[in-house]
């Protein structure tokens, strides 16, 4: 093969990413090669109907796309399939037995078989490019493998989810409660039928899993991600959030240091000086620790068609090009695994709200809860009177150990006149 | 020279930028030797002085650059020494000729030399890197010309000069005038003895039209780039922005249309809903609109020993392990020049700023000039009254052609009532 031969491409998919990356193709094919040296051609295409509106002549046509996998002659498999099992695998195993290589924007996959992948492409020659996998057309995993390849990373955090932004910011521009924006955004078609991936955090812990590989120099490790979703946030919350000068956000955040590695998702309270507080709607945006680079921030759109397909399309024109390497940026055998930080030695800043029955006394047990704990209090809310009837008492309390705030959270529930307690991360810049 | 022999590196400029690289190699050696693949070995360095402080065991020192640049015996020559021309200039077109590769953080020379340099490396087969020269640690360059490269790039602007940012940040938070704050970060080291470079907006010009190079695959034109500097930014301007919703930013800002291209520099007031308007101090900020990527967004320090240091290996990198091509992402030749966007077709909304003597009918002058020359007002502020002294009157415009706002501005300040104009951009979403 030539430099200047085509690339040859095989998609298999053409559902919203695979649609798109077959438009980009097309629409973009003059540029393509010229910045490549070569031309880019996709020579086939697998799906279980084919559609009828995708520039695809002379596009060979599978309806099976294991079928596409073993016998078509292709430089590169793009998986656009998605789910971490199944199909997709056995297409992704194929191509890369086979010597091929593979581009995807599968997160669960990578998530879940990535180091397997790596493992079969380092034996048999092929490459891997999941550029498409984590936060859409923003270019990350191009940025934390070579961007900043000169750094050790401490941390990588990130709004990873582009529904779950979406539902955050439409409560706070709405003062809607979550039930109600999620229900109205699974009638728009910005969130699925089952939410549950997206709201739980799962697909957030999937691209964190994968960042977290990529900084560390570690192997996947989805397995030990904590993970929360925003659907105990409340309208009330939000509304306290703003009061504060904070942003509730789900986010993903890795860091690493002498205690181990921790890799947690969770909903915070960001501070509005912070660059993720703004980070609005449909939006990614992923910040990063370096330790000669300092922090970067990058942002982008997290999911869609065309957003993704670009992300596609680069890990093309790198295989085109010859910009390849290592999947995690190093080869497999020299990822090293490392410690897990101690369970609720997490230091970290905290939100309470509390919903009492206002009754003398009460706000004397808390605090002295608080004090058993050796937790510090920075400022509290407590509006009005209402006697005997159930009010808000919101407080922000200083950094402490997490073990500390959960051991005050248990007592603090088990108190009589307290009938719901809602704990918030604050987010420190 | 096989893959897992050394990369050869000779340094030429011991200074900020120069220090931290050697630090960075000596402290993450074997950082980079795993993630390359090879070792990054610093055999040679160039300085007037050899500097005690840093880890220079082993690597042979040349008090003259040119010297070392012609006869070492080296992969790749990393230029750190600054200005557009004599010896950083002289020491990079020595390497190129012997084939070698060049590591650059020279805006000045590339933006002046970019494509004969360019050029010489596609003759004799070396490559060139630049990542430092653009945006200190932030990867922009390989964002441009790899992780967006299935994109049409519309535009591309952002905060390039920390220096500016630095200084209009610090009058936004103190309050205090543009002079005074400039002597301040002249005396902490922040700003040059000669600031003109940088508050003038020529630094910024030189970054811009390396970004706008790669971003429309077009020659680098410096000389087309218009640029306005912060000189005239008074503290009343930050006020009146803080109480409009903006803040004041020194902008670089490329963009391409049916119309041709446009690459100017300018302070502009940025809507508080745009990222840009949170980038404060010494970070530095890229906004790229692409076709199919949407708009992305990439922050970080854009200066400092460590920073570029970061960007100067990921350079250095990308050489070690192959992944290399055209300088300007498309072979020289392939670059085509494009034409100016029509002089004063420009179209943006306005903040204007009248100094004008308090008197009767004044106000109904300025509304018939911008009436006479079909510009429409959004808003204005005038607070209370006082007869016969001079006062300020800010007034915003709606979006209009440059040509228009032009003329109106030339009437008004013939206005007899009217001591001073300023006039600003305001930058739209």
């Amino acid at each position: 093969m030539t430099k200047a031969s085509p690339l040859k491409i095989a998609i298999a998919g053409l559902g919203t990413v695979g649609g798109g990356t077959v438009h980009l193709l097309h629409d973009q094919a003059e540029l393509l090669a010229a910045r490549a040296g070569r031309p880019l051609a996709l020579v086939a295409a697998a799906a279980l109907v084919k559609p009828a509106d995708l520039p695809l002549d002379g596009v060979t046509f599978f309806a099976d796309a294991r079928d596409m996998a073993k016998t078509c002659d292709y430089d590169v498999l793009v998986e656009l399939i998605g789910g971490a099992k199944g199909i997709a695998l056995d297409v992704v195993r194929t191509a890369l037995e086979r010597g091929k290589s593979v581009v995807t924007a599968n997160k669960a996959m990578i998530a879940h078989n990535g180091i397997e992948l790596a493992r079969l492409a380092e034996a048999k020659g092929g490459n891997i490019g999941f550029e498409a996998s984590v936060g859409g057309g923003i270019p990350i995993i191009k940025s934390l493998r070579e961007g900043l390849a000169g750094n050790r990373v401490s941390k990588v955090m990130g709004i990873l989810n582009g529904t779950c932004n979406y539902i955050l910011t439409t409560m706070r521009d709405s003062g809607r409660d979550f039930a109600d924006v999620l229900a109205e955004a699974q009638a728009l078609g910005y969130a699925e039928a089952d939410p549950s991936f997206d709201i739980d955090g799962t697909d957030t812990a999937h691209k964190l899993a994968i960042l977290a590989s990529l900084a560390f120099a570690m192997p996947l490790d989805i397995d030990s991600v904590a993970c929360e979703g925003i659907r105990n946030i409340s309208a009330l919350d939000i509304r306290y959030a703003d009061e504060l000068g904070y942003r509730i956000k789900l986010l993903g955040v890795a860091s690493v240091s002498d205690q181990g590695v921790e890799t947690r998702v969770y909903p915070a309270m960001v501070p509005l000086a912070f660059p993720l507080a703004h980070v609005s709607g449909p939006f990614n945006a992923i910040v990063t620790e370096g330790d000669f680079v300092g922090r970067t921030v990058l942002e982008g759109r997290g999911a869609g068609a065309r957003p993704t397909a670009s992300a596609v399309v680069a890990d093309l024109m790198d295989l085109a090009t010859g910009r390849v390497g290592p999947t995690f940026g190093l080869p497999v055998g020299v990822l090293k695994a490392l410690p897990a930080a101690p369970a609720g030695a997490h230091r970290s800043a905290y939100y309470i709200r509390l919903m009492v029955r206002d009754e003398p006394g009460v706000f004397a047990d808390v605090a002295g809860v608080l004090k058993a704990h050796k937790v510090s209090m920075e400022q509290i809310i407590q509006r009005g009177r209402s006697p005997s009837e159930v009010v808000p008492v919101v407080m922000t309390v200083h950094e402490t150990d997490e073990a500390s705030m959960l051991g005050a959270v248990k007592s603090i529930r088990a108190l009589a006149s307290v009938t719901d307690l809602q704990l918030i991360r604050i987010e420190s810049l």
